[in-house]
């Protein structure tokens, strides 16, 4: 072989690498990755200059899609509607591997040692467990309704530490928590009859308080799960009774609901409102009048600002409302389609996905101002890499 | 050229660029770094296999040394107590740049967007700030005593939301929060008459409550900085009174200082007491007594745990305590000279520094077990990269 045809050799090599990936070389710990939820597919994004990297394909139906990085924070878990389970190296912009898992799945977490992923599935129910570096199955517990071979949907999935698990079965009305201490023999601890139809959950930053929206019944389940002994608590019974409902064309979600050191803020149900609940004593404090039905009510990392999102037909506004003096203090129209909302680490960025305009828009949280808009296909879940390091997401 | 010749030059560029740096290709989410105090030196880690993977040299005086990271965790900034700034690649495991900005320096921070870095100087007194690209000056702001020209050392700097900066100054007894928005125009707010003798400080997570120990009389100032009109509420005046005092060796350190959802851990001084404070009304709730003057109390991510040190001639030993019953749950005897503590980003791990044995221990925070044992030169501070992504450290 000459000289030139060994260099045209190693061109080739290394271009085959480089066509169907992003190959990048900086750090990730400013990336984070954006749902495309009509094409199956991902970009991988960074948050310093605000700029899209690169495009992955592939990866199933995005249409209710969430995500959890590796906490060496190179890698990225796709948990699809369809069942599948993607593992995506960020840097390469490459899927490393695809398990097709369960026929329909909700949501995902990543264990606190990041040696596992759980997987929430509806169809059939239950929670599947794999080890993150190979996806190779590790556990299968099938959350079955009243000890029936029948597996309920489950929900709500969220790590905690001592790697651990916890979750609620849709059909069953029980919450589950799940010790994976050793992986070959999880302790599946399960409290039945938290309230009926639990549909999502979240547990606070600290690991300690576990939330469960129930759609069944009014008012939400609490589970101090620093118990040595678990019991659910009915906390805001009665906070829809004698108000007028609005339709529900979507229901709240959950893992973003707000919490600071003295409230949480939660998004009412068919009603136009904001609940501010003291944590002290989880009763009602305040209800802030807000522009219709929420669906993500999310605080800034400092807990100074909660940005509420809207449902259908008033999904292209935003409200701002400020912790401390517990009032909109911003409304701003940004598109229809407004699915979701990412900060940056520390705060001083929000990224907003407006579905319907195919972009994605940059504000700063001070000023309010429009920072940049980037182009991308039907948006919906924004997700940084920052997530890997905190407990519950 | 030969293909040989060609093959042999290739490895020999390859092999300079390796022999003077670490030269990794890994994400550095989970990596971090160790001062090696005596020997001006640190040294690169990950905290997934728990392994050291290089060592940088030339880093200053590191006898009191303290390091921030960048916003895409690409970078480590070290405050030397020479003066010295330094700001390492932590792939490379190379000094990218290193200015000597004061004669003497006791710590410092990085701002929220991440662009500017500021440094807290004992001589000449003041805060200097610089961009964290290429560590050039931005801002000299002096914190002069009482409006005459000498210039008061200042102490416990941190980054708080907004670009801002707070900290107070010893011999001024001012607390100072500057807003660095517009970087060429700084915008200095002066709190005069906090305390006597402000020594060090510490900010909540959440940017909100600035504390400030105090030398000079008993108690502590507290600042809620979310108010408009910035005020200091003296706390815990009277903890001391008809106490025994034992000798105080080292001042605890305040940047440590535990807090979770209702407490604050706070190392009593000159007491073999850890405070437990209500975040309510602070006020103290418990003394929880422990081996002998604490340093550090530090808390486990999910607030579970608080991890004691403690000063010369005690050093030896490590306290756990649990943070739901408040008592004293593991006593561990590391050896003599344990400096520092620091949890992996969601807790099941936490390594320490055992300065006179030269060696780094980690222990599972679950079975108190020890997991691994690395050797080191003189180790004191530990910082893993997940600070990057934290609001006042």
């Amino acid at each position: 072989m000459k000289l030139t045809q060994f260099i045209i050799t190693l061109f080739f090599i290394n271009f085959s690498n480089f066509s169907f990936s992003c190959n990048l070389s900086r750090s990730t710990g400013d990336m984070g990755i954006v749902i495309e939820r009509a094409s199956g597919s991902l970009l991988i994004v960074e948050h310093t200059n605000d700029q899209i990297l690169c495009q992955v394909k592939g990866l199933g139906d995005l249409s209710h899609a969430s995500a959890v990085f590796s906490r060496d924070q190179a890698y990225v878990y796709i948990f699809a509607r369809d069942g599948g389970l993607t593992k995506v190296d960020i840097r390469q912009g490459k899927i490393v591997k695809r398990v097709v898992q369960a026929g329909n799945s909700i949501g995902g977490a990543i264990s606190q040692s990041g040696q596992l992923i759980a997987v929430s599935n509806y169809q059939p129910g239950g929670v599947k467990i794999f080890k993150s570096d190979d996806l190779s199955l590790v556990a299968d517990i099938p959350a079955n309704i009243n000890h029936s071979s029948n597996r309920s949907k489950t929900v709500g999935l969220v790590d905690i530490p001592g790697e651990q698990f916890v979750y609620t079965a849709f059909e069953g009305n029980d919450l589950y928590k799940v010790d994976m201490s050793h992986p070959d023999k999880p302790v599946v601890e399960r409290l039945p009859d938290i309230g009926k139809q639990p549909y999502d959950g979240l547990v606070s930053s600290d690991g300690r308080y576990y939330i469960a929206g129930l759609f069944g019944e009014d008012g939400l389940a609490l589970v101090d799960l620093w118990e040595e002994s678990l019991s659910a608590k009915k906390i805001l019974s009665h906070y829809g009774k004698g108000e007028k409902k609005f339709p529900v064309y979507k229901m709240p979600h959950l893992e973003g609901w707000a919490m600071n050191n003295e409230h949480a803020f939660l998004p009412a149900i068919g009603q136009h409102n904001l609940l501010v609940v003291s944590i002290n004593n989880w009763k009602e404090k305040k209800r802030i009048p807000i522009k219709a039905n929420p669906v993500f009510a999310m605080a800034q990392p400092d807990g100074r600002q909660i940005w509420v999102n809207f449902a259908y037909p008033d999904n292209q506004w935003l409200q701002v409302i400020d912790a401390k003096t517990l009032q909109v203090i911003k409304t701003i129209e940004a598109g229809k389609g407004v699915l979701h909302m990412e900060f940056t680490p520390r705060g001083e960025k929000v990224w907003v996905s407006v579905r319907n305009k195919n972009e994605i828009h940059i504000y700063d949280t001070k000023t309010f101002k429009r920072l940049k808009v980037l182009k991308a296909e039907s948006p919906s879940g924004i997700f940084f890499s920052n997530r890997a390091h905190k407990i519950g997401l």
